[in-house]
């Protein structure tokens, strides 16, 4: 089955990490797979463009059916490949309710931690204002007190969810390990970098960790003082 | 089983009136309900802080689970009562494909809308600058495009994922809604035109159409010109 699939992907980005963590879950080992460049702006091309008019990675083909967006792939491969690999919805309507609520609360954490480490890309330097900028920090660091609280709360080696590891974990663990990429002290955020160690080595996270990152372990401080 | 929902909910909130359209297709009529209002800061309340930190509607409740993500808790409602009222996700794994994309996809669309609708309401005065929001509605415009194109390519009488009303027409039927409610223009936009025409009657839909666009059914021209 893993060889209908074709996943073109820009290293580091977490929408396409999620969905190679969802592959790696549901055993769809042996994809097909493009590793395209940002920085040359492979993902405009006219192969991904025919794929996905947006133009953006992931990129995600299985048969003849597309689904571009990272929340919905992830949700079209756990439901296509239920009985396969790992279950990524858990079956007590108490631990599904906490996953839903988290992975799309995972959105805000995306926009805040993006809002961040995007500033000096996406506002041109004449516009830049220290004070915007931390205004923005100010807004994450609210963002990761709520998370900090939300996994004191389900207390230590547990999951976003709960016990199991699900569509929580797999769409947010990206954004988790990018906040450490990007500096963010462990000191002052001890749940989420317990809960960074306990997933980095788990076997689907570490088969899909960006390469460049294994190239360059050391990423830029731009979080270190939130 | 709908006495043990509660929902609370704001009048025209397109997150709430997701959560609302599931709650109908799902046949749960006769759930609790409290309509709050925004203008007098309801959604701030204890009463929601209590059972969401963020202070959003829709605040959403069955049993004791929690969902107050309205992508969230659709799925939820979807996954919790499948049996029941009419199936949300299609069974062939080309719609299926197609209703996660279109979904997904429908949160650029909000994005884009939100950006030129309540520009004056996020931008100070001082702040505001004719470019930007011209650039803005210019890139709804695109989009707005993109979802013309996806329309024609389904043909007339089609829901967004094909034949059969799904997840992505609970979640993105409130945008059209919307859209049209400021004022769009159905000659530029008459494939958005005819798929809101489709569905503005559908029974889950009027059921849960906004109270205060019922008394007021003209809204703001803001999109007029888009």
């Amino acid at each position: 089955m893993a060889k209908d699939v074709t996943l073109y992907w820009g290293s580091g980005s977490a929408p396409c990490w999620r969905v190679m963590i969802a592959l790696e879950e549901k055993a769809l080992q042996g994809y097909n797979h493009k590793l395209l460049s940002f920085d040359k702006m492979e993902h405009k091309s006219q192969e991904v463009l025919n794929l996905n008019p947006r133009g953006q990675l992931p990129t995600f083909k299985h048969g003849d059916n597309i689904v571009n967006e990272s929340y919905g792939a992830c949700l079209y491969i756990e439901n296509q490949f239920k009985s396969q690999g790992n279950k990524l919805i858990p079956d007590s309507s108490a631990e599904m309710a906490l996953m839903y609520q988290r992975m799309f609360e995972g959105l805000n954490l995306n926009d805040k931690i993006n809002a961040v480490v995007y500033y000096e890309y996406y506002v041109p330097e004449a516009e830049r204002n220290e004070s915007v900028l931390k205004k923005r920090k100010d807004d994450l660091a609210s963002e990761l007190k709520l998370w900090e609280g939300y996994l004191e709360k389900l207390g230590p080696g547990s999951c976003l969810a709960g016990q199991h590891f699900s569509l929580a974990d797999v769409t947010i663990f990206p954004a988790v390990a990018n906040l450490f990429r990007y500096g963010l002290s462990a000191d002052r955020y001890p749940k989420l970098a317990q809960y960074h160690a306990l997933l980095k080595d788990r076997p689907s996270i570490k088969a899909s960790w960006p390469p460049h990152w294994l190239e360059n372990p050391q990423g830029q401080g731009t979080l270190k003082d939130v």
